[in-house]
């Protein structure tokens, strides 16, 4: 006789909560790792990133299956359906910021044959630093369903915009006075455009979380405060 | 007495399909319009591009708030599921194009200031147009479900990313020749990048639809051929 598994619906939908929380958890590592792996010149770590994103794709691939046979063997009604849909979203989300670590890891060895710019590296750790907090917010209004404190994960969105702003202008500084720093330097923006990317995609995540939530899509007039687009020199 | 009209199911997977390929057909506008602000530095329809931006982020999330309602009142089987929750998934990466078009809008304003660079110029309309056969033939794809082209969409995506180095190759060298083009070229390096995006997004989007049209995910060791992390000098 084949033995089955019974789920009840209430832990199928744990299945994706809790595969969303590990691949937050998963997504800041690999951020984490890359601020390391840029700091201390680490090409080890920065292969170990690459490999790591795989986990990353898998669970998003993942999380879509599981998404469609919950959908079809369950038939749920609009709030649980809005959070399986969240969860399709959210997945997609996290796995560009896990691309993201893989695009600086890419860059480290380029990277560490340069001199090491200790002002840009001042910088860099701030701005990971803000982005790593906006991870774990993220992580605590989904786990919590706090949509209080989205506002903010959208104010800390603007702080890391401001930041990545000013490293812009240093950067292209840089390249200025020293033409021998300019390929490294293009690929020092790179990284922080990165990182200025996971801000955002805290951003959408958190958007999400409220239409879960309230079934409301938020204010969409949301500034956006990267304005290095204006840099003139 | 209240007045309903009735959809049929097919209908309203129809309005699912029929909103994707009318995001393709404007993001595929957007991206065009970028090239041409770029081109004839064109401030006013830098602006329109950015206004034009609104109409996908609406699109992406009509195509969440209808998903949620077909599932709901219809309660589809797999193979309908799938097109509904890739119709989730392709409007993301659609409404992603639309921001990289955006971008390099914002952008439009600093470039239109310098000199223009025949040689950018040409190697960036030679990338985006390559872009925009990616786009139409995404649209061709989905709307014929004709999966054998997708190889075509992912060998492209090898050409795009061998321009783009090039490209990226080329505005270090101007850099290094030239510091008065350091911002400029830092700006248009981002806009190649920015069409770079474009290239993944397609071959994102093909990839959901051979899951929506055989249930499966293709390969996982797709080949990347953006090398500009590894560009030294």
């Amino acid at each position: 006789m084949m033995q089955h598994i019974v789920h009840s619906f209430d832990q199928e939908l744990k299945f994706l909560t809790t595969k969303i929380v590990a691949m937050i958890d998963h997504s800041e590592q690999m951020i984490t790792n890359a601020l390391q792996a840029m700091i201390n010149n680490d090409v080890d770590l920065a292969k170990k990133i690459i490999t790591d994103d795989e986990y990353l794709d898998q669970a998003e691939r993942e999380i879509d299956d599981r998404a469609i046979t919950i959908i079809a063997k369950r038939q749920p009604m609009a709030d649980d359906l809005r959070e399986i849909v969240g969860a399709i979203r959210i997945s997609s989300d996290l796995e560009r910021v896990g691309d993201m670590a893989k695009n600086i890891a890419k860059r480290v060895g380029v990277i560490s044959m340069f001199h090491q710019d200790a002002t840009f590296y001042k910088q860099i750790k701030e701005l990971t630093n803000l982005a790593l907090a906006q991870l774990a917010q993220v992580r605590d209004i989904y786990a919590q369903r706090n949509v209080a404190q989205i506002t903010d994960v959208l104010k800390r969105d603007e702080e890391i915009d401001t930041v990545y702003t000013n490293l812009f202008r240093y950067l292209v500084e840089v390249m200025g006075k020293d033409k021998e720093k300019i390929t490294l330097c293009t690929h020092l923006l790179f990284c922080a455009k990165n990182i200025e990317r996971v801000g955002d995609h805290a951003t959408n995540i958190v958007e999400m979380i409220h239409y879960i939530v309230t079934a409301r899509h938020p204010a969409l007039d949301r500034v956006r405060k990267d304005l290095t687009h204006q840099v003139k020199n």
